[in-house]
């Protein structure tokens, strides 16, 4: 099954336009793609003719060329005969938008085994049925929705598979979007009749080039598929996140009228994966901190330098007190340690601040410089952090409300992390007015965030994915994970 | 002791400004006041003299009128003579910007009883020592920080006190003013020599006329104050939320360097806290959940009526299966609990769909109406839901992605809730271009969230005020709390 042609294709086809009805899913998937994306887009309407400007073709076999897929937005037996198009034509892989297949019971069950038959025997990558398709950046695009209604992320290493297409255009696009995550390919696999987690872990983790992180929202595995799954992660090279909803009796029930799949005992489920190395996030908030960290960690500059051990010991940096408690608070929630300085060290951090803030400021851990600080002083101690071997990350707590605090302050820290490869985790509070320094911080790959709790997961997402990377490759310097 | 004097003061003095130093505080305080708000500003300078474009006074007893506050922003020593000051020129009350009083131990402590010594002899109304002070809009702002570095919060019902002058400022101000909750004073305590949380609670829940809901930020309550703080709020009328710093091991070091109180344990903490009808989040997204829904109960405009009961029982409505999922997970972790629909409710509402809708939606609960829906479909469905008495609570889900739905959307739901006065709770994605619909429905006074899980707790709030408020009527409604 080739998936390449699908997640890459130079050209697609495009079934079930309507003329009439500009927002209908086929017309939408037409327009954007012809007008946004880099694939070449062929329209398929019985009377040819044109819309908007695009030439449609009568039929697919009168295509000048064989398209590399097939998006299918027609009803439901109408769309088998389509799939059979693509065996008799040769065309490897094909989307299916509509639904009317197991999620409605009884003929649509019936009607998904023969879509399962033809496409297995005949190794027809079909993604689908009832799903929004894929967007891969900057090839294609078959989300059926307008696309000035959506927010796209930005591209990155992450490869995002969800079982409902709604999370994955508003939980996910809009908060990778939010936080600067980037994306190589998004997958919505709806029924996943054919294509599943499986299938895409698989290409993702062996063959795509474009992905070092792969994301999962699932509602359940697909029976029979788990132990491959499981096994497949534990071999991946990449980090793999899945995150599970229906897990709760309510949630049980909301999945069957959703997607007909079972959520499964999430004691058992949360063991197994963390057994295959897979990591499974308490929260979505917790996904999004890891996703973020995990895509920094996987650009090709890397300003904390390459193979980063964690185990945990942090240093909190703050101008306000109560932001250092407020942290403290939560290191051992997510595993963290505070390191301690020896008296010799406070007084070589005391010796590096101006006058007034030497007399007001705390050199314990959490370090408080308060609002007497100065750039210099940041700087300062943010280098003399950076020379201390046990301290493995930083938490930077910058609040930019002292007066004397400059805009430069994200471009200095950004150039002495870049030249010391301290990890340093950055919280700054979201204000449209403070975005030059955030930015400032994020071009150079520092990952910020803006709630201390989101900057603290992030800490212990550098943590667990040193522990990972060190058992997969046998080592044994963790305690059993 | 007169707390109007300070919260609401006609005129204001200030010490401490210096005539180089555009910066520093006293300078910060005497300018922005002048500039910004309403209350009268005398600037106190021994040279006299004026200073861009204000006239300053060389001595306080100079002064055309009695001050209602005194401001200091002078050195500790310094500090106690104009305390003494406010004595002999009958001023009622200060704020003590400046530090060197408790907090730096030895000499600080026995200038901290000396100031509390002259402050409750004379029944002067003292603020700080080492505080930003008070942000009581449209009047005093002593907040020593330039204003156009800050994010203020809007006006409305919330008297916000906070023993870390920077989390009131990043964590309270910045967060109130994105999810637009309003504030009637805000007070910074410091080292709460003379005035403190319990004095505080005793006059924003008696007296002042502006406040509905108090919120604290504490790291440990002020010793023997304890107990009267708790039967305070066990009292008041007012809805009471604390939320405490420093209550695990590395919080509690990190909180000694900084205000040298130490946190409580946090397991009797919680449990006097809920005998006494305080909330206690737990977390600080779930602090400002809260807070926005009780400000929103505060406005005099009451869209969902007045004396709201909600025991738990909701509704979910979505055009997205995974966003239903996803929401009922979250419910049983927040007391509340899904409405079933009869058959025949069931019946009737597919009936209220359009066509297309109708063939591929789920009318349990959670309700998914797809992204076939059109807004009437949603305008119906919601009128209908309000029609049902055992529902509470609707929470709805609107995902603006589907073609169909228009940014008339909001405002059309507003009418209808305002109409029938059900409560409602709404999730929308946080993209600039959905902020006609989020303000049609925020403007209408219908509370709108950004993640799935504050629209959770959001509705839990609406649960456990109806409990507090039954409770401090003594009715028999509820099980123990």
């Amino acid at each position: 099954m080739n998936l390449e042609k699908l997640f890459k294709p130079k050209s697609m086809a495009v079934v079930g336009i309507s003329k009439r009805n500009p927002l209908s899913p086929g017309r939408i998937i037409l327009v954007k793609n012809e007008f946004e994306l880099d694939v070449g887009v062929y329209g398929i309407h019985p009377e040819a003719g044109e819309l908007e400007g695009i030439e449609l073709h009568a039929r697919l076999d009168e295509l000048p060329e064989i398209p590399d897929v097939l998006v299918i937005a027609v009803g439901a037996d109408d769309t088998l005969k389509y799939i059979q198009d693509c065996v008799d034509l040769n065309i490897p892989s094909s989307i299916i938008i509509g639904g009317g297949f197991a999620e409605i019971g009884g003929k649509g069950i019936v009607r998904q085994k023969k879509l399962e038959k033809i496409a297995f025997d005949n190794d027809i990558a079909v993604l689908g049925p009832n799903c929004i398709g894929v967007y891969a950046p900057p090839l294609i695009d078959t989300i059926f929705l307008p696309t000035e209604r959506l927010t796209r992320p930005p591209r990155g290493s992450v490869a995002l598979i969800s079982q409902s297409g709604g999370v994955l255009i508003d939980q996910f696009f809009v908060k990778f979007n939010e936080r600067n995550i980037g994306v190589s390919t998004a997958v919505s696999i709806g029924n996943r009749a054919v294509i599943d987690e499986t299938i895409l872990l698989k290409y993702f983790s062996k063959i795509d080039p474009d992905t070092s992180n792969i994301a999962f929202y699932l509602e359940g595995f697909k029976d029979h598929k788990a132990r491959e799954f499981l096994q497949l992660a534990k071999e991946s090279e990449d980090t793999i996140i899945t995150y599970f909803g229906g897990i709760t009796d309510y949630g049980k029930i909301a999945t069957q009228s959703h997607t007909a799949s079972l959520g499964s005992n999430l004691k058992i489920l949360t063991s197994a994966l963390k057994q295959h190395y897979i990591i499974h996030p308490h929260s979505e908030r917790e996904l999004l901190t890891y996703l973020k960290v995990y895509d920094i960690l996987s650009q090709r500059k890397k300003p904390f330098g390459e193979n980063i051990i964690v185990f945990g010991n942090v240093a909190i940096l703050s101008v306000s007190g109560g932001h250092g408690v407020l942290c403290s608070d939560m290191l051992k929630k997510y595993g963290l340690t505070l390191v301690r300085f020896s008296e010799q060290e406070k007084i070589e951090m005391l010796n590096l601040l101006n006058p007034v803030a030497r007399e007001i400021s705390s050199v314990n851990n959490p370090i408080d410089l308060t609002g007497s600080v100065l750039d210099t002083d940041i700087e300062n101690i943010m280098r003399y952090l950076s020379g201390i071997e046990r301290i493995e990350c930083i938490l930077l707590l910058l609040l930019p409300y002292p007066p004397n605090i400059s805009f430069q302050i994200g471009r200095r820290i950004a150039n002495i992390i870049t030249n010391k490869k301290k990890p340093v985790i950055t919280f700054l509070p979201y204000v449209a007015k403070y975005s030059l320094i955030i930015e400032s911080l994020e071009i150079a790959n520092i990952p910020v965030f803006h709630s201390i709790k989101e900057a603290v997961q992030a800490a212990s997402a550098l943590k667990l994915r040193s522990k990972i990377t060190s058992l997969k490759k046998d080592t044994t310097y963790w305690e059993d994970y």
